[in-house]
């Protein structure tokens, strides 16, 4: 039982409903993703955990891969994230994309979620499905949307390449050097690559 | 029974030694770790398959560890691959290192025990363990040791971040457009990020 989940009144069950409801939903299956992993989670469970009925978890995504979904997105929605790096243009992008890529990995709210993503992509199909999709929907349809040339959506992918490498040789990983290095550094580094494939120079 | 493992005779089993027990043992754990994962793996179990006693995978491995790395190894050496690839120097590193890495993915033989040990990583802290010790004693060690400046084990964990990502993105998410790329398409566009790593520039 989570502190947000809503108490029960003896005798009969409570029904969370509204954002409540949504919301000990979607902190129920994070956690319960985090630790089980996507295949072990059971819905019901997790609307148990969350003092909801079940109904509520398909009224509100339909079924787990949605769920998953908006688990992963919980800090941030992804594709407003995108926008707002995309607004300022294509100067200094590659930069603003690696320094929030990296606090995203930094913030210990998010980061078992990406970590999770990771693994989950790496053993399950459904994952890597859901993975490729999010993907799909941010980074390359949102990016590649402002790229110039006919391999704009390869680049753009090479973008998410660099980035889940990053991600995965840091933090999954953690290679000495680039583990103990610090933000400024990695975006020295790094930054210059992601421009490149913005910029397909 | 793999086609390689030597036969039983009746009666008896049979003691494979040498470098065809050492083969069989391997081939029998490259199935092993590729169907049941790192965990599942029992080296009992290795042994029966591989028709040798278990006592053998101790003499030549010491425990599951090393048997694990020697089945990565398995189509080659990457100590000596790397070396290969370093010997013609700095100038084309970037692109024969993209061209090898790509190859290796999409060899049948060693394309699933890639897979498995990304898979393995994320999920569980031994396998990180010989991934991060794998990629010490080649990328980083080999290829940081020819890089000059204060950042080149930074620079060479880098290059591992970026074909790790390649391979995540292409490989086990696949990504439409990097998915059906060519090598040639994929070289042309990673291959400088890989050389501007290694040069530093």
């Amino acid at each position: 039982m989570t502190e947000s989940a809503p108490r029960r009144s003896p005798g009969r069950p409570s029904r969370a409903s509204g954002s409540n409801g949504r919301e000990a939903i979607v902190a129920a299956a994070t956690a319960a993703f985090a630790e089980q992993g996507y295949d072990a989670v059971s819905l019901r469970s997790v609307a148990r955990t969350a003092g909801v009925d079940p109904a509520l978890i398909g009224h509100y995504f339909g079924g787990k891969p949605a769920l998953f979904a908006a688990c992963i997105a919980l800090p941030f929605d992804p594709q407003e994230a995108i926008a707002a790096l995309l607004a300022p243009g294509l100067p200094g992008l590659g930069e603003r994309m690696v320094r929030f890529f990296l606090s995203v990995w930094d913030d210990p709210v998010s980061s078992p979620a990406f970590r999770g993503l990771v693994r989950g992509a790496a053993s399950d199909e459904t994952v890597a499905d859901m993975l490729r999709q999010l993907l799909a929907a941010t980074v390359i349809r949102q990016v590649g949307a402002v790229l110039d040339g006919p391999d704009a959506a390869l680049r753009a992918s090479l973008v998410g390449s660099q980035l889940v490498g990053l991600g995965f040789a840091r933090y999954v990983v953690r290679l000495p050097a680039l583990a103990t290095a610090s933000t400024d550094e990695v975006v020295a580094l790094v930054a210059p690559t992601v421009q490149r494939y913005l910029s397909g120079a």
